[in-house]
């Protein structure tokens, strides 16, 4: 069989899957997920085992540290896992929820009730922990998912993916409800994503050229989010005490994640305060500053940034620094190099707070507060399948709801339209 | 300029004109829309000087009498168009609503806040009045919207929108808020649907091949209906009198319209009293039938459905019949061959109706009434700017709130994350 024909046939048992999963009752649902739970607990030294497997490769391939890091599941982790599946549990069913409801003149009853998606393709790489909150998440929103990680994990998917199914499949409820892609071709992406009419929705997480391959060459909707260029604007009007510390909360707190700050406005009329303040703070944590021609004015040991500066996502201990006319020219920055992902303004003043509030078009905006808590847990969503920075279907940190779409039912009794 | 550098000026136009727009009070965009309902009636005879041009140009190209009519700008029509106007004035404004809200237990306010998509392009076919329809529910939402209307309508669409563009201007906002596409040159569009990052959201209005096109070529978020292939199931436990008023309404009210009824499912055990009936009426009206083998041993004088006929959006006189054996067959036809838009059972049985209603995957599921009810009218959403049979982003028919995102504003006192 060819590989686009592999792939189909899981895509069309998904599909198949997707019908059952789509009318299970809560209960059912959340009593498929205790069992996982249990499931992955008991067979902590299994997934270790296979697990090994797994960074026996990386090393072989001299992985770099971090995503071996990211690679590995020790006991901790695992009851780490186990336990997160017990929190998606505990949330409420998305589905069959009534979304709204009226009664129009003629007596008809018209209700918005809403229903999974369908088939949900997840592409990741190196976090096996992904494997099972995705898997925890689509089950609960009533989809199927199909998984598709990194080949450096194949192993620990493999394991995690098989004790769901099991699960399942001891529940009566098809094990197809949970698929992981058994090929590591790279192939297999490309033949996921024009599965039209199959698939739902393509969530890929990873880096850039992953989720730039896969808009590219997508049938399917997908929802992600490139990168996180986040912003804090200290305004004129600014607590620059507050000031301080969001600033460097957001950039140093956990510098490698998407909604850590990557540069820094400062208006003109605070610089000459506020500069040397944070130079200083920023200094003690080893970050390195690179400021506009207005900055390096005030800070003269610092680098110079370049245009491109600007437009980069560190992911590092590295900022830039722009000294700002106007909060109007802040705002301009943003929408010239952000990303869409999450910014801040640190101000006293209701004016200017209401101005950033309404005119920066991000999917979060900050008031007196880190771009860190940019989160699916701080929103309350309670688990994170993606954050997209697109404005179709989801935006920011997406949780159950994402999952979800509506149908409209319409209660009659013999009713016709003249 | 090639036409690729004017479509794309254009549409940087247009996303600035959306920052703008984006911002507006609800006060400033309801008199906007009065004053262009106003403007509308006030510019009748110029309006009807322009679609002359455009009917004889149908004439000399032998359009269709039934194209030609739907071209046709006749003062009632006017008059409707401005009324039509006045009602989306009327609508609740869908920007900046507060969608949800909580504190957390760090003392962050996090609030969920309606917001504009920014740009929309709309690409449709002969009615010019779906010119002003869109411009208007644009300017409500606070979008901006590029128009690429038929070349049949040209002058007509280009009378409509300048008097929008003249109106926007007098009130000190960017004309450019409500924009035409002036070539009739085809690969415009091709163009425009390759605007990532300018367009946010394209929606294709017309015939399937159009909308074919259109998916397979756009980098930018389509939402469509390709068809409405919508199924009347009669249960065995119909109530035939209510069966057959709500039969012969779906298929003959106005068969042209994608929520008409194109194939009837019946159940075994009422067939032999119901087709008799149905047939009688559906003769009566014109309509011809097509039936499955069972349905032919009863019905003698029908033709035989052949298999495309399950797959037909005839648009027209004519109705497939199929007699199923069980509830589950008519899901599985649907399944099968439906086109995921409107759906509906007649049925006394509460145990048939709740089965329908959560295993038919489509946009509307009705029970006991005509599939013609679903339009966004009746279901309260006031005008709709197109129909989705998608589940991402908007399903059913869309109005207003199809054409907004949300974004997730936080309000702090200095929080930072631990």
């Amino acid at each position: 069989m060819s590989l686009r024909d592999t792939i189909k046939k899981l895509v069309v048992k998904s599909k198949k899957a997707s019908i059952q999963s789509a009318v299970l009752s809560t209960d059912k649902k959340n009593k498929i997920l205790k069992a996982v739970a249990q499931e992955l607990r008991k067979s902590a030294q299994k997934i270790q085992i296979e697990n090994q497997k797994d960074l026996d490769y990386a090393k072989k391939a001299k992985l770099s540290s971090a995503m071996i890091d990211r690679l590995t599941l020790d006991p901790s982790r695992i009851e780490g896992m186990a336990s997160s599946v017990e929190e998606v549990q505990k949330l409420e069913d998305p589905i069959a929820k009534i979304l709204g409801q009226h009664k129009t003149d003629n007596g008809l009853k018209i209700r918005k009730v809403s229903v999974p998606l369908g088939v949900i393709v997840i592409i990741y790489e190196s976090r096996p922990n992904v494997t099972s909150e995705c898997a925890s998440l689509c089950i609960k929103s009533g989809n199927a998912v199909v998984l598709r990680g990194g080949k450096e994990a194949f192993h620990s998917n493999k394991i995690i993916t098989s004790i769901y199914r099991k699960v399942l499949k001891k529940f009566g409820v098809s094990e197809d409800v949970v698929s992981l892609v058994q090929t590591t071709d790279r192939a297999a992406v490309d033949f996921l994503i024009q599965m039209e009419g199959l698939v739902n929705l393509v969530i890929p997480r990873g880096g850039e050229t992953l989720i730039q391959r896969v808009v590219q060459n997508s049938r399917v909707p997908v929802i992600k989010h490139y990168k996180g260029i986040c912003h804090v604007y200290i305004d004129k009007d600014a607590d620059l005490k507050q000031a301080e510390k969001i600033a460097v909360n957001a950039k140093v707190q956990r510098p490698g994640v998407c909604n850590a700050c990557e540069t820094l406005l400062v208006h003109k009329s605070v610089a000459k305060r506020f500069l040397p303040l944070i130079e200083k703070k920023l200094i003690e944590e080893g970050c390195e500053i690179r400021g506009d021609v207005n900055t390096k004015k005030i800070l003269k040991n610092i680098k110079k940034a370049s245009k491109e500066d600007w437009s980069t996502e560190y992911l590092d201990l590295i900022l830039s620094i722009r000294t700002v006319d106007s909060i109007e020219e802040a705002i301009d920055h943003i929408q010239t190099f952000g990303s869409g992902h999450t910014e801040a303004i640190v101000t006293k003043n209701k004016k200017a707070e209401d101005k950033f509030v309404r005119r920066v078009d991000s999917s979060s905006v900050m008031v007196n507060a880190s771009t860190r808590f940019a989160d699916g847990n701080q929103y309350g969503l309670g688990a994170e399948i993606g954050i997209s920075t697109d404005k179709i279907h989801a935006r920011g940190p997406m949780g159950l709801e994402g999952l979800t779409s509506y149908k409209y039912v319409v209660f009659g009794k013999g009713q016709i339209r003249s």
